[in-house]
């Protein structure tokens, strides 16, 4: 195998650029090629100095340049490895599902490549996560609970973490107690055990188009009927609903009420309580999937449609996936106490319980008052980019390109006028080293191939810049 | 409040065990007896330290331990509460769900009780997990990926930890790639997620009787037909097997060939390989959950019978939970290639993907040799207790209770005779402070009431000579 990676690399001895950096670029090239494959273990720097006639200082500084971007890892006392990088570009259907390649939304992306200016994750980078917080938020609770930080917990969550939840809702207008909260392993899980709680094959729920399809995929799963219903700028099609609800007796209706996904639409108030009133009249429960909770723009916080509630038929979901850590896998669900012992039953089916040191990491995120300053800190940071990208998109783009500015989140839903393709503009734009998300997964039952979605998730002001004017320059009139 | 807690307690201030722990204990019996209510606020140190003429300094290292053993928990700023505690034997079908108060495996248990022997937990004693290396892990992860440990990872797993499994699995006699490695969020889920890829309502399953009582759950919430299968000592009872298959078209067999959960069976080779035969001839896929693999006590580990597939039919699955730490949720399987897919999508579908902290401190222990280093130390650490346990029933059980001696494993299966009640013999048995499973929740139709598992799992061997010996005298002839 060393042999083999001598046998690849060419170095110009007297080309211009230092001899660590031709190094460096051609392990990255064979990384980006896959003739390294993740966890390959690289040459011994004295054996790779050798058969290539370097100095072995050369490839000390190659290889820190590589652990440095993230391409190689090293373990003391063992050697260097590659990394696993998964490039949303380049890895479509092969290490993803079906289903998932996709999904704009969720999928690992590399904020490490320069080279790529990536409009398609709407994770948050990572890079601002205060790793020293999160650190001493391990060891605490490693010093507290020692082992039993890892036992089975109960299959509703972890009672502190639920207390904490009830109380931190209560500050924010949702009145509930810990007996109401109930843990899970992520929004998608909590979706996914509603859906298996409440739907028998051929019940029907409704859903606003377009939406995340990741709920779609769990609707269906349960052999579900999808009726989807349409968006105004106000929120759900008031008309388009009353008017299904004469059709179709759907058991559930899953929206997102606030900055929804992918339109970044927010329901007026006057929507969610007439919403909540038809909900009453023709007994539906409604499942509430507070995506993007916490991270808004304007002076107040969006309000969720479960304190509409007064008889408790929302089931409402809230995640740390996109305002936080996505690879925690944690969410809560607010569950009506009619539903709470078929969804427990449902979570314990899935996987028994959610791991117990995750659960205690946003515990004690919560009681030491750490979740309110990571939320204010996200807030402060992406607000610049907001506003940046909301100001880019104004100045740059054509007119007839349409969109509506969220009162938060981390995207932009484009609309495309008639005389561009949704596909044609994101493949051209692929190759200017811009991706975008396609609009189409998020689609129901059928596509119009006229939207796009951005996001400036992980991307700095000057690739917002860059992005905005690629795209603008494609979506030009000619 | 405050007042009464100090009429409450008293402290001999020339007792033999230092202040603190009276005080410490005082306050666990109050907690015990209800005295105190989950969520009462305790009296702040200084007070109590007033009330009682002590320390405060004394108050709050009894709080501390409070705290430590999970009786308590505090809030910054706000003071300290008492926890809700769920105690299993306490607690039947309150917090836990319908189906998992019936579920003898995976409840909480509390293992810091002295006064209760607990033979019904089946989880490591966590205190016997070095916390250290664990710690160390983490930290060492964090400072290699950063927040990037916390990004989505890829839906089928952490490719570097697929690798190492792959690996691992090689030296054990399982030839695989990491292709055909799937993690999951624990053996429940894998069990479900299988359930849900490969059964449609009405098919049928094939299990062996009893089982355990997950799987049944699983396999019947997707309106499988569920058939149970005779156990010999030998392992699955062919002779049955066969006149099954003349009845049923099963799509597959859930079964445990090595150290059966829950009677320790293990299969023969005989058996195995002849149940590979039936399962090619009636083209059946067979689940073989591998649920202690690691923790045996003879010479040899047993051999899976993933090792006799050789027509690519097994599905095998493996987990952390019961030989390392449950509340990692941390699992994996190995896929068929034809259902490597299917699988994916419905591992997306339940919960995106598992944890790439979890995923990355698994494959830290992999690869640094910890994994192997860590099994062969709860197998010296578990053998005296399982010989102590043996030695203890062969001397004072009477001689019609009868059991079969596993190869390995943290519990034992008893069979009554016909004079006997098991759960006569388990309330009995509780009201003088030693907690036994049922039998009964692990059979799929009917059970006979005549058994009883009891585990050794977080007992000191004095704890194990007293549990039997009440269970001996209770089962006594009178």
């Amino acid at each position: 195998m060393d042999k083999n990676l001598t046998d690849f690399i060419v170095l110009h001895k007297t080309g211009k650029s230092p001899l660590y950096v031709q190094l460096y670029e051609e392990i990255v090239d064979k990384i980006k090629h896959k003739t390294l494959s993740p966890g390959y273990k690289l040459p011994p720097v004295r054996l790779l100095a050798r058969e290539l006639a370097i100095n072995p200082g050369t490839v000390v500084s190659a290889y820190r340049e590589l652990e440095k971007n993230g391409y190689i890892f090293t373990r003391r006392g063992s050697g260097s490895y590659v990394a696993e990088r998964i490039v949303p570009a380049e890895s479509e259907g092969q290490e993803v599902p079906d289903i998932a390649a996709e999904l704009a939304d969720d999928v690992q992306t590399d904020c490490g490549q320069d080279d790529v200016i990536n409009m398609s994750s709407v994770s948050l980078n990572p890079d601002i996560i205060s790793l020293e917080v999160l650190q001493k938020a391990i060891d605490d609770i490693l010093k507290r609970d020692r082992g039993y930080a890892f036992t089975y917990q109960d299959s509703r969550g972890y009672m502190p973490l639920r207390q904490s939840i009830a109380a931190y809702l209560a500050q924010k207008g949702i009145m509930t107690d810990e007996r109401s909260v109930q843990i899970i392993s992520g929004a998608q899980q909590g979706i996914d055990i509603v859906a298996r709680a409440l739907l028998k094959h051929g019940d029907v729920v409704f859903v606003e188009n377009p939406t995340y399809p990741g709920a779609i995929a769990a609707f269906r799963s349960c052999g579900a009927k999808i009726v989807d219903v349409k968006l105004t700028k106000e929120g759900i099609d008031l008309i388009d609903l009353e008017n299904k609800l004469k059709l179709f007796k759907p058991r559930l209706m899953y929206v997102m009420p606030n900055i929804q996904n992918p339109t970044g639409i927010s329901y007026s108030k006057c929507v969610k309580r007439r919403l909540m009133g038809l909900a009453r009249y023709h007994d539906m429960y409604i499942l509430e999937d507070d995506y993007i909770g916490g991270l808004y723009y304007g002076k107040n916080a969006p309000v969720p449609l479960k304190t509409y509630d007064t008889d408790d038929r929302v089931i409402y979901i809230r995640t740390l996936s996109k305002v936080f850590l996505p690879g925690l896998r944690l969410a809560y669900l607010i569950v009506p106490s009619a539903l709470s012992q078929k969804l427990l039953n449902v979570k314990y089916i899935a996987d028994i319980a959610t791991s117990g040191l995750t659960q205690r990491i946003f515990d004690y995120y919560l009681r030491e008052g750490l979740w309110q300053k990571h939320l204010n800190s996200i807030r402060n940071i992406y607000k610049i980019q907001f506003d940046f990208v909301m100001k880019m998109l104004k100045k740059y783009l054509p007119k007839d390109i349409s969109y509506i500015k969220p009162a938060g989140g981390l995207s932009i839903w484009l609309s495309l006028p008639e005389r561009l393709r949704a596909d044609d503009i994101i493949r051209r734009a692929k190759e200017k080293g811009v991706i975008v998300s396609s609009g189409a997964p998020f689609f129901v039952h059928q596509a119009l191939h006229r939207q796009v979605r951005i996001s400036f998730a992980v991307l700095s002001l000057a690739q917002i810049k860059t992005g905005v004017k690629i795209l603008a320059e494609l979506m030009k009139n000619r």
